[in-house]
């Protein structure tokens, strides 16, 4: 047996992973988006939330948590405000759309804001926000996600891993494109080591008493993830903060289910009892630039911005400052070059799906 | 010589303040928006941002890098956003101004999103955010600052403590309402330890080199705060990139200074040489709650989320989940019953100022 990861081609891995979402019953353009979104991750190196999650959204439709044929609507709007319902579609399909719509109302009026009920897992958000650069706008994209987050003094999981993604373009540099869990480490990362049967440094995870933990396989025992700044003297009520106006901006002003009521990603997993509103919540942003000021100028200084930090006197053993998005840009380039790498269980997973539908990896 | 803290009552601060501000040649009505902002600090339990920087705000109008009669103008607008130029005011009273013209376009359009140019420290942020309460609205306010942070592996001062405060309403419960800098600890609560010759927790400073370090007076020795995460390893390049979005979208988006640049608020520092803009930068935010739902239903839904969160099972030896904005609410329910509490060296240097007024303390 081959212990060395398997090696895809984007192309390959696009072409697979679109016949499963058209096996599911996507239509041609749901399927077509909903695989650049998935892949989207794979390329930038956030290999948890790419093809590694296929089978999960596979099981949520099976389930009937997913409806392959959303009707995905603007339920209320306002010159700079909509509020989505994504039909209970996939939110790789649903979050394009409500990133669109902001977008286009930032077009009309300068900004767009659009918070999204009955939707699923949406992939990275950093893919929605960059959505909005090719326009000349700064994007936004957040969503709240099912309960693995104990706020600062408690032990009940309460929040998801809520990340948070602003992308923010410039002139002859590449854009600012920050993506990140409002948690000390994200699921994904904690996943890894697990994995690897390795402990995780202070301040990822606590046990199931609230008890500090290096135990990577803490949340399988009641344990909980952390909120970025790791305990209370540390700032943790910051990233609890973060992680729950994400919550609320996503779920509580558009009419999805919010804190512990979250639905889990795993289909076998129970739906929460007494569920205050419709699936996951996203919430999106749009603001052009010449809304503000004259796109050029506002490139120019990003410009400026970015080679500043980027030359800002470097820490010993280290390559110096990266801006926002560098190491994600490089691993696209990187990977669309020479392919996707895939572990074992994830490549097991896909050959699984691929029989169920008569197809091939 | 007493060693309690003097305590005064919120009138008796109020009458004082007022009465600097007027006599460094504010109008009346900018004087008494000024004093509210700066004491809203000291009742919240925000020392380092109250009173105690009243002297700060004098010596800056003494070295004219403060106008006490600034023109505050609208520099550019659409529907949903505006450029407000604060004319190298008070951010005291540029900042209230460019809030109302965010909330004003929230009423219009359903949100309004305004970035300031060339204005001064604005006191703190809730303030600001918590203006668009009694509207119904979401509030959001943040601001950059002198550069006091170190980014992620760099050694350099790269960003202020830029915080970010965003007030949500409620309906029986209290408003949620965040209001934090972007680094593991602010500069105020650094000073606090400083005055005590006490060390800080790890995670909140890193010495001239880069090192680890627990020394409350390394900013002193060429130094630097760090961002919220603390170190890589904890999600610093999370605290970095946030206290970067507040920076790009006060200052880049207005034309303000920023990064290293940011004027600094000792007035007997010299400017930054080349800078890129004018003053510091703020940005503000306004969402109509039924922009996006009937303000009814929003509100029941975040009582629901608050009491869900306050009965979160608490970690022993806690008092359980809190609630952001739960300590300043308390803290300022207590000082305006019982007085605000000053410490000797602020006690003193008020009387300095009020001498050099002819006034009294």
């Amino acid at each position: 047996m081959c212990l060395m990861p398997h090696t895809f081609s984007y192309q390959h891995l696009y072409n697979f992973t679109n016949s499963i979402f058209t096996a599911m019953g996507c239509k041609p353009d749901d399927a077509a988006i909903a695989t650049t979104v998935l892949l989207s991750a794979d390329l930038r190196g956030i290999d948890s939330h790419g093809v590694a999650r296929l089978t999960g959204y596979v099981r949520l439709w099976e389930a009937k948590r997913v409806n392959a044929t959303p009707s995905i609507k603007i339920v209320h709007e306002t010159p700079s405000t909509a509020v989505v319902d994504g039909g209970a579609g996939l939110g790789l399909v649903v979050a394009p759309f409500a990133m669109q719509v902001a977008i286009d109302k930032a077009k009309n009026v300068g900004t767009g804001w659009v918070s999204v009920r009955n939707s699923n897992h949406f992939g990275i958000a950093g893919y929605h926000a960059m959505m909005a650069l090719p326009h000349d706008m700064i994007g936004i994209a957040m969503t709240n996600a099912s309960a693995l987050v104990a706020p600062t003094f408690s032990i009940e999981r309460m929040l998801g891993t809520n990340p948070i993604a602003v992308a923010i373009p410039a002139g002859t540099q590449p854009a600012f494109v920050a993506d990140f869990a409002t948690t000390t480490a994200s699921n994904g990362k904690l996943e890894i080591l697990q994995r690897k049967n390795a402990d995780t440094p202070n301040g990822w995870v606590q046990d199931s008493k609230g008890n500090e933990s290096t135990d990577a396989n803490e949340l399988k025992k009641g344990g909980a993830l952390l909120p970025l700044g790791g305990d209370r003297e540390r700032g943790s009520h910051k990233g609890y903060a973060l992680g729950s106006i994400v919550d609320i901006f996503s779920a509580v002003l558009s009419g999805a289910s919010y804190g512990p009521w979250v639905p889990p990603f795993p289909a076998y997993v129970p739906m929460p009892e007494n569920m205050p509103g419709a699936g996951l919540g996203h919430f999106f942003g749009a603001m052009r630039i010449d809304a503000f000021r004259p796109a050029a100028d506002f490139k120019e200084h990003m410009d400026n911005w970015i080679t500043r930090f980027r030359n800002a006197k470097p820490a010993s053993e280290t390559n110096g400052v990266l801006i926002p998005g560098d190491p994600e840009r490089e691993m696209e380039a990187h990977r669309m070059a020479n392919g996707i790498p895939l572990v074992d269980s994830v490549v097991t997973e896909l050959k699984t799906i691929a029989e169920k539908f008569g197809l091939d990896i």
